[in-house]
């Protein structure tokens, strides 16, 4: 019997998606951002309780689907990890981190890491990342930054938990840098894509 | 019931993996590429009849597992091209096209492409490719080159053949850039990532 999940969905709105200033005006870089949270939030409704975790400044209404929006001046790692360390009482939910950026997320997905045994689950992202992370026990702790995915192993690994791995296209495909925007404009369904379409984003 | 499997394996062996070349020597770029192309022939080793098809010069012995080499003149497109449609007569067998450069693929994933329906189904590559095509039916040919998932997606919607999709992490992941052999050192099982985490092409 599976505990109830609280999915938690980090979310930088400042500055936002500046690897794609070269190719983006900033308001454009926070449009595709929030379609992109927009369409992250369709793939994971329904599924559990949802939180939005920003920084001060972030609106905090309108995200529809009952999302919680939660504002925090402490950087990811920390606020994530103040968050596991709260619920930790108790655990009465699972907890799954899932980047605002993974535009062709689908609810499949979600069902597909949910159904993947161990204490944690790593969703690996492409260059080196940790897309999503399933947490099924309150002893682990997120290493945000970087090439994160060998040091989730390793914290897994150093705790004496078990790791699961989700090896999957869509979740592993954050749209973070121009070379990830073909990914968007050919295999993107929701929001963020008709956007890349509509600003002719990729020569095809 | 399904058809038995013929999997051809394109390999190209001159000035392979060419855009390496900043990071890798010649010998260091043909070491890898051989290595890899021997992981992909251990992911699909008893899932049918296999073939690598390359250029003259390759080495036809050696390959273990009963691969065929299969030696031709022709660029990739007509030589696939030209393999479909000996094929055509009566196709016996359906044929999967398996890019050499996979290095993290498992047998899993010759497993799962085969389960989706379609009378060709796509597996796309990170950036626009086509890491694998599964064929049902004769009247499909291959449009390999640059961005070629749409060209293959058109392809099979003019000739009215019905299109499925494997979407994988580890069939998407081609190793062609030295970004990718961070995909190789982190996720890799095979002895191409063996090789890469001997050679420390990442600082991890």
């Amino acid at each position: 019997m599976s505990r109830p999940l609280w999915i938690v969905i980090p979310f930088k709105f400042s500055d936002c998606k500046s690897r794609l200033a070269d190719c983006l005006s900033p308001s454009e870089r926070m449009g595709l951002a929030m379609a992109m949270l927009q369409d992250v939030l369709e793939a994971v409704a329904g599924r559990g309780r949802i939180t939005i975790i920003s920084r001060p400044g972030f609106l905090a209404q309108g995200w529809g689907g009952g999302a919680e929006v939660r504002i925090s001046d402490l950087d990811l790692n920390e606020a994530l990890n103040e968050m596991i360390g709260e619920q930790a009482k108790g655990w009465a939910e699972d907890m799954l981190i899932v980047m605002a950026d993974l535009a062709l997320l689908q609810p499949e997905d979600i069902d597909a890491i949910s159904a993947i045994p161990g204490d944690v689950v790593l969703a690996p992202g492409r260059g080196g990342g940790t897309n999503m992370i399933l947490m099924r026990s309150p002893a682990f702790r997120t290493c945000y930054r970087g090439i994160s995915f060998p040091k989730h192993q390793k914290m897994a690994l150093d705790l004496g938990l078990t790791a699961g791995y989700f090896y999957s296209y869509r979740a592993g495909c954050d749209i973070d840098e121009p070379s990830d925007l073909v990914e968007l404009v050919l295999h993107g369904r929701g929001r963020s894509a008709c956007l890349a379409r509509e600003m002719k984003l990729v020569d095809i």
